[in-house]
């Protein structure tokens, strides 16, 4: 699915550590909610409240999940899940395109 | 109008100058096509094939018209537009969240 259609997009950006990381919502009829965000390199810890599919479109970035020891590496066309009420460090190598999905 | 409704967004970023600047295309039933974007500080040039209509959402940019000798100072909630087929400069001081119109 490359383009999401009949949805409402929230005009203004949210805008984390000084810009590096930037995304948008993107709401569906069925009150599904995503972002669509832009990370540049640096490394980054994120909380989460609600589950969390991460897809990455593009770059690469390296994770460290709740309660894991290794660091993953994930590339363009990969996923991963992060648990509700948790948090996760990622290393950013590249430029990275990412869509965020919130379950549940 | 904070959000758009009713709209495709294309789910893959466009990435330039090396992510500096990255923008996601939103299109409307009615044809029009827009851009949400962010520019991270720097200075760029960017040439236009259709008018454009930039709206910048927050952030402090400077800018220089096609025909132009003085740099403009635009900040958040100021418009500027740029003819079609032509190329203006812009400063990017802060990190500036904006929404691009193309017009004809």
């Amino acid at each position: 699915m490359n383009k999401f259609e009949n949805v409402t997009v929230v005009k203004a950006a949210n805008i984390y550590f000084d810009g590096k990381v930037t995304s948008r919502v993107v709401e569906f009829d069925n009150g599904d909610v995503k972002t669509l965000g832009i990370m540049m390199p640096g490394e980054y810890r994120f909380g989460t409240e609600k589950k969390e599919i991460m897809e990455i479109l593009s770059g690469q970035v390296e994770i460290l999940l709740p309660g894991e020891d290794l660091w993953r590496k994930i590339a363009g066309g990969d996923t991963f899940e992060v648990p509700a009420d948790s948090a996760f460090d990622i290393k950013v190598m590249t430029v990275t395109d990412y869509c965020c999905s919130y379950i549940g």
